[in-house]
């Protein structure tokens, strides 16, 4: 039973810990457009390298149990203290961008990495080239229907502004999808999209023309999952629906099969089987943040949750699932 | 079999690319008073950190012929490109600097750095405290009989003036020997100090006292392998036997079994024969530069020259030589 996980920093950290307790196969495919932190610091600094934050994140979530593994992942995470040059750089970034400038091959890296860590499944960046994301934002001027450029993960994450559009761009011209996220995607019984910064590691997999069609045209169940509160800044006052509506905007031609959200974030149910509806999806609604922390979704609850899914939309696969 | 060699940077590489050859249980002691370069920079930046950079080149030296293990020391003898905040550093640095930061204990860290890279024996500090080195230096002065406190190993290994005398220096007070490294030297059959630069590698573990009490209580045969040049800068001009005299002067207690020098490095063997005599060794000359390199020891001849040694002086153990 092969599961594929789209998305980018704590989001797609939660779908992998949820997926990896219903199945043994998951590959994580993640966002590369991260610009901030000892992520975006490396990016400036070592001639456009791939941003390692997130696919170091995607590793930690399916890493190993074993001692070796978790002393690696912990090291990886380990962020270097003092008040130097160092200081704040995860030390799983710099393995990941040593590597990348030895070898260059962001899967090959990754497939190594991931050997060290334990990783059960596979971890894959979006794309082989560090992507930029430009948005559209209105509301930022005395007019507050001016459309102005924003440009930059963290400036779009972080925009006192409203995102309408969001679009990417690549050294090269036109973004590549890395092909074997790709061929994942085709081959996947189920693809998991969010949850997460929406405009910023959901919505970009979307806008990589060889994902997009990987998505539109795979025989996957498609699964969206949303956010459990709006973040500020680049989706601040976004209803539930909305988020549903962006993914229509950007992707017109896309079908989803189901929709799962937080019971208590959605205020208005009917609204959001509507918009629902339009993507194709039947909406579940359930108890999926963590007791503890209402901003983080509850690992065990989520997979209940796609366990329920992939029983009622009859997902395929040879594979069980647990 | 046991064999110890104690030393740091480039000379202890060769010492243990040689002693693999000859033996399965090979275990590195490592100066730790190394203040430039990448080490330098970690050791300032990271409230003084052990300098990682002549563990990992005794790691290298010891590492496995399996892929892995290739990979792995080839990304961390891997020094960031670029012109920023990283350039330079090597990957194996910052990883051992991480390691160093979580757990604290350099021999732990040093024990599973060595797994990945599939070190065949094992690499030890010879303090779990960096040390300083300081030197006392005539003819920097116009009166040349002047002596001149210079302190830091980067200094003296490049002081125009002639190297006297060193002390070791550590953080609280009195430089404390690494434990697992004293009982490698007491328990060992064949103990190698040097090639190396003598002041700042080779003669910092005679004043480390536990590690010089059990380099004179030992029963292990004590073998001193000489240089190939006179170092410019901190031995500059020193004759082969003058290196001799050093050691006694550090060392007086110290005992030698065979000096191992090259025979074309040696212009006058009656006085290194005479000097060896005086620390009780027999001297030993072969052709063991590299035939590409005058300056660098040929691995394979230094390897042929020590099991003779071995089988002369008669060493014990259990094991077998190869």
């Amino acid at each position: 039973m092969k599961a594929v996980a789209l998305g980018g920093g704590h989001g797609l950290h939660a779908t992998l810990s949820a997926l990896r307790q219903v199945t043994d196969d998951v590959t994580a495919v993640v966002t590369v457009a991260d610009d901030g932190g000892s992520s975006g610091r490396l990016r400036r600094e070592l001639s456009d390298l791939l941003p390692p934050g997130d696919l170091r994140k995607a590793m930690a979530a399916l890493a190993g149990d074993d001692e070796a593994s978790r002393r690696w992942t912990s090291l990886f995470k380990h962020r270097f203290g003092g008040t130097g040059a160092l200081a704040g750089h995860a030390v799983g970034n710099l393995v990941i961008a040593g590597l990348l400038e030895q070898l260059g091959d962001p899967v090959a890296v990754l497939d190594l990495t991931s050997r060290l860590l334990g990783v059960k499944g596979r971890v894959l960046p979006m794309s082989n080239d560090p992507l930029d994301i430009e948005a559209d934002v209105v509301g930022l001027d005395e007019d507050e229907t001016d459309v102005r450029r924003i440009r930059g993960q963290v400036a779009i994450a972080t925009t006192p502004g409203l995102v309408q559009r969001i679009r990417l761009t690549a050294p090269n011209g036109r973004p590549a999808g890395c092909p074997e996220a790709v061929q994942a995607v085709l081959e996947a019984d189920v693809v998991v999209l969010g949850p997460g910064s929406w405009f910023t590691s959901v919505l970009p997999h979307l806008l990589v023309p060889e994902l997009h069609d990987a998505l539109v045209h795979t025989r996957a169940k498609k699964v969206l999952v949303l956010n459990l509160v709006p973040q500020p800044g680049e989706t601040a006052g976004f209803s539930p629906e909305r988020h549903l509506d962006v993914v229509c905007e950007h992707a017109p031609e896309l079908k989803v099969d189901a929709v799962i959200a937080d019971v208590d974030s959605v205020p208005t149910p009917d609204r959001l089987t509507r918009a629902a509806s339009a993507l194709g999806a039947r909406t579940h609604l359930a108890k999926i943040a963590a007791p503890d922390a209402a901003e983080r979704h509850d690992p065990e609850a989520l997979a209940g949750c796609l366990r329920q899914v992939v029983v009622e939309t009859g997902v395929g696969g040879t594979g069980q699932w647990r």
